[in-house]
């Protein structure tokens, strides 16, 4: 079936049923940011592979919205398919709920998979198409046209020792109950993956870099019940849940035991799906609120800190390596982004306890390195040679925690222009690490230094400068970022989270220095306590790319102490020309 | 009738209407900052002077809650009063909800003067007492208790011309219709008094310190009608009402015409009193939103830019003789803050335009320094000696515009520790001064720009660094602010805000740095437009304070130039001794 016919079929099950238009989101029943390959609806519908887009098909007119970043890939990848491209955030474009109600009748019923809609986003999209006499309704088409949904083969589910986590299951349960308390909650749903895998000290592989497995956690006051396919659990995982008191169901059965649910106080977050809503029976009080495990998770114990900084230490180490081999090679052997992308996946793989990566790398050479979400494909990517600059996003998963690190770098000539900008994102970003700053501190509160410098030149760069980080769990998550929005959520001490401002030059260079850094106690005073933060990541910056006379003394300060560290940490584990190379790096400024 | 007597007489209404407990706001009908004295309930209840504070009085107890700032001066005035103090911000403290839950009964009725709380509060208090069984009713009791409340005379209220406000009534009033036909609203009320004198560009003096005067405004898509004491209108207000084609009817028809007003979609604000929510027939649709003079008035135009610059000559000519007069005579005659204070408002009144102060000054000698809200009284204020350091926050109301400047000074010999936290906040006052920032950026993500220097030495201060500030109208307006508080409102050019950065030591001293500055266009780039901050307030630091190794040489530059402007703008208009020293004090540093 090609695309059109795809469509087809699905616009012969809404005449069915009535159906004016169908919405297909991006999602999966469990919010993920990465979608597991059975969810991949809008992919399957469409054709475009983008990671950000959201399709309607109404009769007879299909489009797909998406962003900047994938503009020339949908405009390529729709081609013939009859979708029309939408492009989000241009002036013109029409919501995709205006456009709804322009393309339908008044009482038209609009439906969705109530599965793939959070709460909150089908409240929003309700109220919409109420105030415009349409009716939202969850009837899950694409099942019927989509025969052939890839099924994961099942994912083995480990347990995470305690010496890796921290904290016991019961413990972590035991916490969870007393927020359920706080809230009169006497039944708490966890949907997202992360959660679940958390409070239960498990890990799995069913989403792409996020070790996590699908599943549902309900917890009573007396009870926890697991939805999951018992026939992934490795006896580790076994033990783990039995120890714990845990039941285990099959993951088909959550919407069944939702069903019979009566009479509860039910505490669940307006991130889960719209099916569970439409499910529980009415005698049910809802207390909607964020799932207490999310603040929980992100506030990382002493052990998880451990298991970060060992973990900086081997990627650190494998960084080196790479970029030792990078510098060296460029110019002599006929290398590509996706190739330098496998070679640094290789290098990585060598570490003990590594799992795999935490995110698809960027890798982008000269101008690719603008594109802020680049991808290099094996097909198209850029060749690499010795001038100008490429910038390098990658991380990894390990059983101690996990990496996130982006560095730049000249691989020959570069332009003054480049080094002013490349000098002016360090200043950013050590002006972020030094802060100090009291308790009740949000990261908008501290955004701004990380862009000062920048802005000072009129320059700016168009992402958030952190977000969370969880410890051998998803590499986004939050509840805390350091963003220009205004997150009430304030900086706690034992939240990992990312310091990593940029720059970008269509079409030339893009530059992002990015380290993990933990939130940490710096001292109490009568005022307050007062926290700062601890860089994680170890990695020495390209002293040959800084204007020093762009940084003050307590910058370049600053720049000589961390190169101390990395020097301290990874040279033990370095010898020989890589060593030589790496103590000159790590030199004085 | 003393306290006791009053409360009586209140309870012996209560009894007859079986209403368990009655509130008393500190407000009046316009939910103004500072309150005309007709509506000084809560003081002529309870005594208590103070700017904030809240009572209830139930059948057989009473109670104040007031915050830290008060707590001395409330225990001292409720003595006898047999009014119980409760002090807000300490643990342990019942919210005054809790305390009425506690107090009253099941299906208690509770009341309040409806006139006297904002429609946001009304629901706020209403939702609580739902939730606990009690029934909030309107009931304006103390009308029948306090007979003889001050009835104020008729202030004059006059024609702002053109050549100040630099926009007609006219052109305001069809920028207002504009906003409520984007939200729908085919009629507008109006209840803030600062609002009604802005779009309508007259002034009068009904509330200390505000150039307002009471009223209400309607705005239909047709009609304009003013509710105001016509005997208060000068030749000038009539005129101009008469020209923009603005109907006047008396004040005390406002709530007869809301009860006649039918089928309208009305556009009004949650800050509008409940009285007004609870008189609008229900045929009507209300639009629940900012009042959207509100935001038009914070963007002052190039006029009212013009008369904020000419004020700022004046006013800091004013403030450079009192300057030289109280550094000279300090330790010659015998002088107090309130005398000070006198002084102060003397030398300012001797300028043009000058219409009196816009607020009631802070002048606090050492340790009251640190009080933030210091209010010096004539019989019991601080001495001042030639010694230790003084705090003056101070400002004016002109024809042209509105000042509010803080200088804190040594008068004799002060200690390291004060030079040091004097440069300290001086390097926050500066670092914001200097903020070149985007399109889009809000007073939140500046707030640590000004705080970072006193963090990096675990201090901070417990209020907002800038707040916005009228056009000859109140010295605080909103939306925009300068806090850590995440108010969504972005900074707009032609706002006006203040630089006030702070640090206090109990029982020491206290510093302030404050200047006005305006919102302005730096420039343009591919990236955005770039804003940064005029300074308008002109008047020197002082140097003998300031330990310049703290200072970048960045801001010793900011320093030097700002002096420079100071001379230049201020210096034609000094002679003889105060010109010598006032060269000297600008003299570079």
């Amino acid at each position: 079936m090609n695309i059109r016919e795809r469509i087809e079929h699905l616009r012969a099950e809404m005449r069915k049923e009535s159906i004016e238009a169908f919405i297909i989101f991006s999602a999966d029943p469990h919010m993920s940011e990465y979608l597991p390959e059975p969810w991949k609806e809008r992919v399957w519908i469409t054709g475009f592979t983008g990671s950000a887009g959201l399709t309607v098909i109404t009769l007879d007119r299909a489009g797909l919205w998406t962003d900047g970043r994938y503009y020339t890939q949908a405009e390529i990848e729709l081609k013939d398919s009859g979708v029309e491209l939408f492009k989000d955030g241009l002036e013109g474009t029409p919501s995709y709920t205006d456009w709804i109600i322009q393309e339908t009748s008044v009482q038209a019923a609009i439906a969705v998979n109530a599965l793939t809609t959070s709460h909150q986003n089908w409240n929003q999209l309700k109220i919409k198409l109420d105030q415009n006499q349409r009716i939202l309704v969850d009837k899950p088409l694409l099942n019927r046209v989509w025969h052939q949904r890839p099924t994961a083969l099942p994912q083995p589910v480990f347990h995470q020792s305690i010496q890796y986590s921290g904290k016991s299951t019961v413990d972590k349960i035991s916490d969870v109950r007393k927020q359920m308390q706080a809230q009169k909650a006497n039944l708490h749903i966890i949907s997202t993956l992360d959660d679940i895998a958390w409070i239960l000290n498990l890990r799995g592989s069913d989403v792409a870099c996020n070790p996590v497995f699908l599943s549902y956690l309900i917890i009573t006051t007396q009870e926890v019940i697991l939805f999951v396919d018992k026939n992934k659990l490795e006896h580790s995982a076994k033990d783990s849940l039995r120890e714990a008191d845990v039941e285990v169901k099959p993951y088909e059965h959550f919407f069944d035991f939702l069903s019979q649910i009566k009479d509860y106080s039910i505490l669940l977050s307006s991130d889960c799906n719209q099916a569970i809503f439409n499910t529980l029976p009415l005698s049910n009080k809802l207390v909607v609120a964020p799932t207490p495990s999310h603040l929980l998770k992100a506030v990382k114990n002493e052990t998880e800190l451990q298991g970060f900084r060992k973990v900086m230490v081997k990627d650190g180490v494998a960084m080196v390596k790479f970029l030792y081999w990078l510098t060296h090679q460029v110019g002599k052997e006929k290398l590509n982004e996706f190739s330098i992308g496998e070679r640094l996946d290789e290098f990585r793989a060598q570490n003990e306890h590594f799992i795999g990566v935490s995110f698809g790398s960027i890798i982008g050479y000269q101008g690719n390195g603008a594109i802020i979400h680049y991808s290099a494909k094996k097909e198209t990517c850029s060749s690499v040679h010795d001038k100008g600059s490429i910038l390098i996003d990658s991380g990894g998963q390990y059983l101690e925690g996990t990496s996130d690190i982006t560095r730049t770098l000249a691989l020959g000539e570069v332009s003054e222009s480049f080094k002013r900008d490349y000098t002016l994102v360090l200043k950013g970003h050590i002006r972020l690490a030094l802060a100090k700053f009291p308790q009740g501190t949000c990261g908008a509160h501290l955004d701004s230094l990380a862009r000062l410098a920048l802005w000072e030149e009129g320059k700016d760069y168009n992402h958030g400068t952190g977000h969370g980080v969880g410890c051998f769990l998803n590499v986004h998550e939050g509840p805390q970022n350091i963003r220009k929005d205004l997150n009430p959520q304030v900086l706690i001490p034992g939240m990992v989270i990312s310091n990593e401002p940029g720059y970008y030059v269509v079409g030339k260079y893009g530059i992002r220095h990015e380290n993990l850094v933990a939130v940490r106690l710096w001292k109490k005073t009568e005022w307050n306590n007062f926290y700062e933060f601890e860089t994680l990541t170890l990695c020495p910056f390209f002293k040959d790319s800084i204007l020093k006379e762009l940084l003050s003394q307590e910058e370049i300060n600053w720049l000589n102490e961390y190169h101390q560290t990395c020097k301290r940490k990874l040279e033990p584990y370095l010898s020989g020309d890589i060593q030589k190379w790496f103590t000159a790096l790590v030199s004085p400024l």
